[in-house]
């Protein structure tokens, strides 16, 4: 991603007469970033749906108690309308997982089975290991080298603050399993999709291609894969893997949906997003459980002035992010009539570090009122980026619908050692960057539903 | 413990005119040091140990391979005699270990058997939680309140160089059940004796009291800990433990031993100690296979030397350290008749930190000859301190016969976060600073066993 500040810009050419906003709605906007910095309940929040709720992955018995809790919490949190709204997908179940070293040199790997898998046969899978050092070096690779193998990628992810490594790795987990079966192999294994050194492997979807045979994909955890890596450059290695995981039919849920209505035009809306669902092996604290209690607490704090905005905040809080955003597709599918009035999208569900960057992709026109809101954010410590702005997974569907998106961007950095493990727990949030991005939030969200312009 | 600097007094009152050791044996030592920071082969014993071995846990096939390893390795690296001797124990081993609240918030903690302890039934064991502060407050409590119950003891450890957080903390975890027990408890949880948030839980061993029932006993990882207490400020909590561990008889294994023999004095003994097994969770890279190659990789590079020093070096890689220090206690039992032959021991077994004090418990006749060893390992970053060394778990059973002990302390501000774990893995070790631990040892153990003096 290009990161070329807008500061100049700023300072060259704009002015606040320039935007569409007056001085009293920045003043404030200023006002609820205060107040949020020393009164969000975001993490009372997080800590509510963890506690009360903790993991829930989509189609799970847990998710449909995340389903009540959050129609609950909004309700209680005084939204002025909260609905849900039916999602069906394929479900999936974790089952036993386990892999060792069987020869020469046995020892347990700590493994986990990547979402969609298919398992093995209940005595697991037993065959030699060829190491891969990336998906690509796997798509290059001569068919009778892994043939009723078992092959292990072993690229190791990066470590940046946006997360450019994940997209560089990520395609090993996602599409691993069918390129080696389509050269014979019987399984697949990856290293891990994160920088972290502990004994916590990383699940995440992976997605049979059509057509081809499905084989057994799963990862091990960094120091695991550096293990097998060792003991390969010694010897020939078999290992042995049983996975207990099984697709499991259609399962339902649901978006949950609430609202602080506008005082002018309540059918103009500025939608907040997250997931509420989660993987199994952590918490889900901060993937997503940040994101449901930023824009969450957004919408509150923001419903505590004594006139609503303008416009309408709608917070959606989608189900099934993680098994392939299905409630983001839903939700553009049933809301495909009302599109237009989507005026502008922000999504957060980028872990639990600081907001940044703010980025933006919207008409030219308003880029001036965007600046504005820009320079309401800089005491946070946020840079406007010229850049547009990636949006989010749950409102990517939105985006391809025409809806604008702006991304208040966080640091990444430590995101992916956390990402889909078991490590995903409360202890990982610390509450003041907690509500730094809420006090962003609500600047954003509170002059986007003041603005009179369309984005 | 109090550290008070030896500096003074080096710089007030000793030069090296008035210790044991000549210029030229100081200069040996010297090179001895700096070659082993250049060219130190541990990482490659600790290495060969993990990947070859891995996880050791004492009378598991695994600890009989450890043991045939360790013999293949000293012969390898060509010490002059290497022997086993026969250690005899009561041996456990683990099984399933799962843990979940019920009731009122259904959600896995992530939990482990401590070591020795028995199992629940099949089905496991469900009953309410009482959460007790600390042992101390267990002690106190009156047992109306914790009978038919399941004790949950969530005192924290805290972080320190020098590892005092443990021992305070660690009476939870050896006496728990017993305490908790004769109070009428079902069993005991307790929050990981550890300094990290991983939700890798640390195991360790236990002691039932003699005449008092056995109950389970279990370590939660301190994210579950903390979210037990979360829980339990909301609302009664009933949890459900199944542990499948148990007693499994009399076992063998052997402590493996190793000599560079002495060209003057070869019965007088310099005693380098480190453990063998290790726990079953992580891959005793660092509990204790640091210790194994520091100890080992010592004696080597003396050993390079155009000749032997005047005494033996001895390296014993002891069994069964971690369910009991059986290894420490059979040897000084089989070497009671020559135990006055061992001058002086040194244990390496606190992890993968750098070396930052030398501590001696030593006859005050051997103070100069101490100082002057310590003016070698000052350029390594090594204070002298003033201060009875503690020595080590295996060898306290020699220095109760009056063997007189150093401790190269290692600063221990991060062992706890992984000690007992899965987490304890090759990736921990740095290096540079596992050759800085070679260098003070080589220092050490070359001029104990060069110096005219008894210590």
């Amino acid at each position: 991603m290009r990161c070329l500040l807008w500061t100049t810009l700023l300072s060259a050419s704009i002015s606040f007469s320039q935007g569409h906003l007056s001085e009293k709605q920045i003043q404030q906007a200023a006002a609820l970033r205060d107040t949020a910095i020393k009164e969000s309940q975001a993490y009372d929040i997080v800590e509510s749906l963890v506690v009360e709720v903790g993991p829930r992955m989509a189609g799970t018995e847990a998710d449909a108690r995340a389903v009540i809790w959050a129609e609950n919490k909004l309700n209680e949190l005084g939204f002025d309308k909260v609905w849900k709204e039916e999602v069906r997908f394929p479900s999936w179940k974790r089952g036993q997982e386990v892999c060792e070293i069987v020869q020469p040199y046995p020892q347990p790997l700590m493994v986990t089975a990547l979402g969609g898998s298919i398992g093995t046969s209940e005595e697991g899978l037993t065959a030699a290991v060829v190491e891969v050092a990336s998906l690509e070096a796997l798509k290059e690779i001569d068919p009778s080298k892994v043939k009723d193998k078992v092959v292990f990628i072993s690229n190791r992810m990066e470590r940046t603050r946006i997360g450019t490594g994940y997209g560089s790795a990520v395609g090993a987990r996602v599409h691993g399993a069918s390129v080696a079966a389509e050269k014979g192999a019987l399984a697949v294994v990856i290293r891990s999709i994160g920088t972290d050194d502990h004994r916590l492997p990383h699940t995440g979807l992976q997605r049979y291609a059509d057509g081809v045979r499905k084989i057994p994909a799963a990862a091990l955890s960094n120091p695991d894969a550096d293990l097998l890596q060792l003991a390969l450059k010694r010897a020939p290695v078999t290992i042995k893997l049983t996975l207990g995981c099984s697709e499991s039919g259609e399962a339902v849920s649901h978006n949950v949906i609430g609202e602080m209505t506008g005082r002018e035009k309540p059918e103009e809306l500025i939608l907040l997003a997250a997931h509420l669902d989660s993987w199994d092996l952590g918490t889900g604290a901060v993937d997503d459980g940040v994101g449901v209690a930023v824009v969450t607490e957004t919408a509150r704090l923001i419903g505590q002035l004594k006139q609503r905005p303008r416009r309408t905040i709608r917070v959606v809080l989608y189900a099934n992010e993680e098994q392939g955003i299905w409630g983001g597709r839903a939700y553009a599918s049933q809301h495909q009539d009302d599109v237009k009035n989507h005026l502008i999208a922000a999504e957060s569900d980028f872990g639990a570090g600081a907001i940044w960057a703010f980025a933006t992709k919207v008409d030219p026109a308003a880029d001036e009122t965007m600046a504005q809101i820009a320079a309401v954010l800089e005491p946070l410590q946020i840079q406007a980026v010229v850049e547009d702005a990636y949006g989010g997974a749950d409102i990517g569907p939105l985006m391809k619908l025409g809806v604008p998106v702006v991304s208040l961007m966080q640091d990444g950095t430590h995101y992916f050692d956390i990402h889909h493990t078991a490590d995903d727990t409360l202890d990982k949030i610390d509450p003041a960057t907690l509500n730094q991005n809420v006090a962003a939030y609500v600047v954003f969200t509170y002059l986007a539903a003041e603005a009179d312009i369309r984005f």
